[in-house]
């Protein structure tokens, strides 16, 4: 097998996988984002630190700055894709990302992988408008095209189905997913 | 009550809500990301149109663009932030606009609102490692600091619990939420 499938080194990754096998506290993860409220629906977001295989990361040279917003529609002023776009953004990305290690752990190299999320949404819930009575249908749906050499059906379905297995964002969206909110006491943070 | 508080118009913000109680059909909006596959890690979404208010939006004149990848320490190479982290960021920001908007339909006149959000994740999981039996904790945290013209804790903490039931983002990830994902054939793609 060469070193590199789909961009994904094999040995490392199997290596990996040795490891928090054997060392479970090598898995812990922890991932942050600061915001701050610039205006009306605009808010920033600085993604830089992380927590991970037992320590601080340090690869990041400079922070990723995002801005989300709403669109003039929804009262703001378009200064960066709104939230939910965001969420489907990383519900993509992550998908993609499993179906592209799943492959390369099995052998599998692939050529291309494209795909279009859409989320149905309706502003009632954002407006507490929502009546329990009436079925508000929100959903997301994705369509995803894998190409790989002699790759057949069955098998994108099947990298798919495991993608779906090992995808934390997927999981996240899927499961109710513990969130837990605190608000700041003036007296704590000043 | 002055037209804007928060950055946010009030007037449309109301204009907006009773149209929607009249005609539900201006409430349905359709959000959509594009996402390619570049290698290893790293693919790219491509964000721009969507619809809602009964039309496609032709606001924004350039699309967003965003590259999702991994760290060196999970095989990637920095290109953008994780998945996980734009969920984050998507939380983060869906969240502060729900707040800021109820504050503004209240009359309530915000300063500043920060927020620190954390996800703690376990790699067995991306691995298919997890154990049934063995607790793998995975969650989110939020600390969010909230300013305004003589707003109690009280308020605070009750803008914080109506900001929860509104943000569409938060009720994504907290309940089942439904994604449908299909692999497309190859005959239906090229």
């Amino acid at each position: 097998m060469p070193e590199k499938i789909n961009g994904i080194n094999n040995s490392r990754l199997f290596e990996m996988m040795e490891a928090v096998k054997r060392q479970p506290s090598l898995a812990k993860f922890v991932f942050r984002v600061n915001n701050t409220w610039m205006n009306g629906g605009h808010s920033r977001s600085v993604i830089k630190g992380f927590f991970g295989a037992e320590k601080e990361d340090d690869s990041r040279v400079s922070p990723f700055i995002f801005e989300i917003d709403q669109p003039s529609s929804l009262l703001g002023r378009n200064e960066g894709p709104t939230a939910v776009e965001y969420l489907l953004n990383a519900l993509a990305g992550c998908l993609t990302n499993s179906i592209v290690c799943l492959a390369a752990a099995r052998g599998i190299t692939l050529t291309d992988i494209e795909s279009e999320i859409e989320g149905r949404f309706d502003l009632r819930y954002m407006f507490g408008l929502s009546n329990e009575e009436e079925n508000i249908l929100e959903n997301i749906k994705m369509k995803i095209r894998i190409k790989g050499n002699e790759l057949t059906y069955k098998e994108k379905q099947f990298l798919c189905e495991l993608g779906k297995k090992t995808s934390i964002v997927y999981k996240i969206i899927t499961t109710p997913f513990p969130v837990e909110i605190s608000v700041e006491d003036e007296t704590s943070c000043e």
